[in-house]
């Protein structure tokens, strides 16, 4: 990874490094706040984490979560600097990357098998305008090119167990058509917690979390700010929750 | 308006006056809040508000809305003091009030004649089992016992122009079915503001507007802590929208 397109960066304060490719989709807030809210649980035996970019996700979890996670990439290159930041923070027994499309995961992985789906998905749709001239790498990230919605929530329902817990981090905008897609493949959505950057604006960012077959009745987390953070460890244990 | 169980209050701080049963359900802030969540248009010719109770938001909207406004409540001794709310303050050329459940306001109401319905609804299903020991009067207030979700979108939508605005408060452990329903009935959610009593607790109610017909694309406002403001007056002017 001594490529001089790639550089070798820390990845927050979690104490971890991460290979990154200068001129790519680099990791950014969304993942951190995607695996902090990934609730603490007993008996969590197997992680897949789907649109896994060059792995932030499944690094953290790491650090809380002593399981096999295994890290969804469809771009090859992005796969490569995943694989080679597990290697580097000595994970390679306990995080697995797999260059594949998500679509694709029931080849990797066995039906109703995982305990937690993580998703940090492209938030655009194909046909939005902003996509022209943007870089191929950076515009399969964001925009809904080589998968969506439907897809990640299909997919999810087929590997997790029942009452299998889905997590995601998306844009505000979108939430209607997320709760319909949950509701088609019998998620039920347990809580949001909405991100804002100060509190007398919009919400920048939800995180979700659904159960696959899970009894209704929602929980609105209060608002969390980032502006009011140095530190994201941690952040929804005690007085966020 | 003279029994001994009826009181007369100020409407909060809008300078009307509002009669209430002294042991029935009272106005509240979810009414004041959902009365504020209506925006200022052009061209609201007619607005219905559906579970109108004695009549807070009715005499609100007509403090920012020079227009023709009917208040549906089923119950008949609930529906008389809302009348005697409306002649009190002299807007009986503005506010007339229904006696009847909103699954029949078709019978009152020409379809597709509405710009606007507003609806604090009960927030409790039926079976819940806080119903038990419970006054019937504030039961029906509270619980879906004359009405439910489903007939208050279905009637909506039937009542209201294409592109016309339902705006509803509710429960956020409930938004999950909310979007179905309204999706049931075509509409599109487009904006969401979450009600706080302090910003580091769970949301305790969710303001909502969907548009019949509308377009996609949702606004969460920021979060609105109640314990912030002393009055409610133009609470969604400015700042918060």
């Amino acid at each position: 990874m001594e490529e001089m397109n790639v550089e070798k960066n820390d990845l927050f304060d979690y104490g971890l490094k991460i290979y990154q490719y200068k001129n790519k989709f680099k990791f950014s807030l969304d993942s951190i706040l995607l695996a902090e809210f990934v609730e603490n649980k007993l008996g969590v035996n197997t992680i897949v984490d789907f649109c896994t970019g060059n792995a932030p996700v499944p690094l953290i979890l790491s650090t809380r979560f002593n399981c096999k996670i295994i890290g969804f990439e469809v771009q090859n290159e992005v796969a490569k600097i995943a694989e080679a930041s597990v290697s580097l923070n000595n994970l390679d027994d306990r995080i697995k990357i797999v260059n594949a499309n998500l679509k694709d995961a029931m080849e990797y992985v066995l039906p109703e098998s995982v305990d937690v789906v993580t998703c940090n998905p492209p938030y655009f749709k194909k046909n939005d305008t902003s996509l022209i001239n943007e870089d191929y790498g950076k515009a399969v990230a964001r925009h809904e090119i080589m998968t969506n919605l439907d897809e990640i929530v299909m997919t999810s329902s087929y590997i997790l167990k029942n009452k299998g817990c889905l997590y995601m981090v998306h844009r505000p905008e979108r939430l209607e058509e997320i709760i319909l897609i949950l509701n088609k493949y019998h998620f039920v959505l347990k809580s949001i917690c909405y991100i804002y950057a100060g509190l007398n604006k919009k919400a920048i960012m939800v995180l979700i979390k659904a159960v696959k077959n899970g009894q209704h009745g929602l929980i609105v987390y209060p608002p969390l700010n980032v502006l009011d953070y140095k530190s994201y460890k941690h952040i929804f244990e005690g007085d966020n929750k």
